[in-house]
């Protein structure tokens, strides 16, 4: 029989997922990794609300003011939802240090978890509705961002903010009890209002995109409860956003929507650098200690569209040496700590016992390696060598990934603060108590 | 010598022109347009005040409350100024009554008047610094529109909401007293929150497209004024807005900026229907007066694009009858107002008369005719003929087209408001007291 999706558009399949999917019939396997990610999002979030981002969007907040429906990081004062989202998706992206998902490249939590949080704050949602609808729109996020395709961020798109756009209009919507028909409307608004650009990679403007993803979500959820009608297919119409926007449409992309799951093959961030670094740092931490003074040579092969992105040989800065194969093999191996914030400095990149090992890093492309694996092989001073290889899409069994998971928080915000975090989450703790737990 | 223009992108030569040009240099004739636009704006947006769309966004601004900055259409309360715009935008341009610019095809009053009166507002900016924002930020935008081309709009964005932010930005910016630096700031941010599709075209989500340009107006600038820093040069760089969005990047468009004006010819709609029928309609008019049982036929020879967008034959709804040639050439002649909104009607599409008229009107198209033009022929029963033709491409000579804004205005609002508009705008009122016209 063929799968309901597949005789609908997108817009009426995604509609009817956000509305009818029944959160008792979500895999117990799939809302832990959520819960992982809630948990992932929030320590980021904390982590980065000293950025300076952090305080334009705020400034903005605290310039409009109005009604205290949602808390937003680091503002004593609630804000309205839409502007909550708005900061909280652009200060949880601001670190980078955030979840990703490799099926359609793109961020999931930061664009949908903000607009889930704050629509469930503004109307008293239960904790489990919450985690629910943040699930779901992740979920759908994803399916939008493999519908479009990779020709769609190629083209120059950013995923987390356009695919994103789609998902947190869901999870707005689904907390706001929309109807089928309400939703595809949803949709159908955020096809004229979802945007975001990734020229602006490296600079501020990167992480606001997930900003917007998340306030367009809210605002389009909130107009057509409020009575606003777009067109409704605008999705998938002629001259509508797929085709605008240099999409493929790919209807495969739905398969399997409410039975089987790709947000839990998200992969979280354990080292504070360009996400096309960790295959490398996880293959050289899998071959375990070794002396540093005894390796000759460091060889990293990885996919070549990784040269371009992070293979800056000689990084002077803290910021360059997060797009160094080099510096963070060097690192690792002389003991920094590549999962912390602060080991990422000029000093460091100076430092000339990591310039001289640096020196023996070698990197080449393979284009037989998949783009989120890497090879490295140590050559040691007498001649023998190790070798391992590692894939971020396999995801780690759940046990493996919430022990690095929290590892991470507690590098971050410290251990008495996770286990509180961890506690909320795990007990489906009101949206409410979530959201104190930003300022 | 080279144009200064012609030697920078056009994110450069945008900010330049938004700071530096002097309001003294602006021509008299270009800024009296200015002004008949801006009376024209809130016209049209007071008459369409009752629309479903606006009670949808005010029910958006009443939810979320905030800083009491700037005015928005029907709402006792003031609002903070991006919220002002997304309002002011949404319902001016919710009757689709409001001004056009036929070089790129948009509306720059929607997109760009109500971002400059709510950040005028919200500073306590003269008037005059006012209405000069406005004006270049108008200008501003049918550059970016011209710019973009003809493709990005035939691809289907609504050069109103994409071309309109960066305007909408440029004159909030101005107020701001944002020096050039930050106006490409501006420009570079905009260029990953810009949006808008023609698909909406029918739906309340077009005239919404107008309010998000506004908005993104606004909040860029406020962004940037908080220190938000994207990448600069996002609308021309690869993959940039332009390359993205079907860009042409015709470089020609920024030629005499700041010397030669193009706003000036924008075109003010005098019957409350689509702009594809105002040519005939003109045409007609300026035949006289003919009694109607004596029309044999009226043919109607017009560019073949508006064969698709106007020309329904038999209109049952009022609605409707806003889209057909065939309608508004038999109201015209049998004596109902066309500027006039109540005239379109579903009775009149059943009365009997205007439904016979209507059977001996013959449209045509003819692609040596110009998009703006139109031709009408009128034959007599007595075999005689007559024939005009119109092109609104030819600006009216300012004091024909006063009087016909004026005229507009009087059917819309009355006398009394009108006079007192018109003195407001004439005088160079603050900021404060045009927007209080809006409640």
């Amino acid at each position: 029989m063929k799968d309901r999706s597949q005789q609908q558009g997108i817009t009426q399949a995604l509609a009817a997922f956000a509305v009818q999917q029944d959160a008792q019939d979500i895999p117990q396997e799939v809302m832990a990794v959520m819960r992982l990610s809630l948990l992932d999002w929030i320590v980021v979030g904390c982590a980065g609300r000293d950025e300076p981002v952090a305080a334009s969007v705020r400034a903005l907040a605290r310039d409009e003011g109005g009604a205290a429906q949602a808390h937003a990081l680091g503002m004593a004062q609630r804000v309205p939802a839409r502007m909550a989202a708005l900061v909280n998706g652009t200060v949880s992206h601001a670190l980078d240090y955030d979840d990703t998902h490799f099926a359609h490249i793109g961020h999931p939590s930061v664009a949908v978890v903000p607009a889930a949080l704050a629509m469930a704050e503004r109307i008293g949602a239960s904790g489990p509705e919450f985690q629910a609808a943040a699930l779901i729109g992740c979920e759908a996020s994803v399916r939008v961002g493999l519908w479009l395709g990779r020709g769609h961020y190629q083209a120059g798109f950013h995923q987390t903010a356009t695919a994103g756009a789609f998902g947190a209009g869901l999870a707005a919507g689904r907390l706001l009890r929309l109807d089928p028909a309400q939703m595809a409307d949803v949709l159908g608004l955020l096809a004229t209002r979802a945007s975001g650009l990734k020229s602006q990679f490296g600079s501020m403007a990167k992480p606001f995109n997930a900003g917007i993803a998340a306030a367009n979500g809210v605002e389009a959820a909130l107009l057509v409860h409020y009575g606003l009608q777009p067109r409704r297919d605008a999705l998938e119409v002629a001259q509508g956003f797929g085709v605008t926007h240099h999409g493929a449409a790919d209807h495969a992309a739905l398969d399997g929507l409410g039975t089987d799951w790709h947000f839990d093959r998200v992969s979280h961030k354990f080292h504070a650098c360009c996400h096309g670094l960790h295959a490398a740092l996880e293959a050289l931490k899998s071959l375990g200690a070794v002396r540093p003074d005894a390796v000759a040579r460091i060889r990293v092969s990885t996919h070549p569209r990784w040269l371009s992105v992070c293979n800056i040989t000689s990084p002077t800065t803290g910021l360059q040496s997060k797009f160094s194969y080099a510096q963070v093999m060097a690192m690792h191996l002389l003991g920094h700590d590549t999962a912390r914030l602060d080991s990422y400095t000029d000093a460091l990149c100076a430092d000339t016992g990591v310039a001289a090992l640096r020196q023996r890093v070698e990197v080449t492309g393979d284009d037989t390696i998949p783009e989120t694996a890497s090879r490295v092989t140590l050559v040691l001073d007498d001649g023998s060598d190790c070798r391992a290889e590692h894939d971020l899409a396999h995801a780690l069994p759940l046990e493996q990934r919430r022990a690095k998971v929290l590892a991470k928080a507690e590098s971050l915000l410290g251990e008495d603060r996770v286990a509180c975090l961890s506690a909320l989450i795990g007990d489906g703790a009101a949206p409410g108590l979530i959201g104190a737990a930003l300022i």
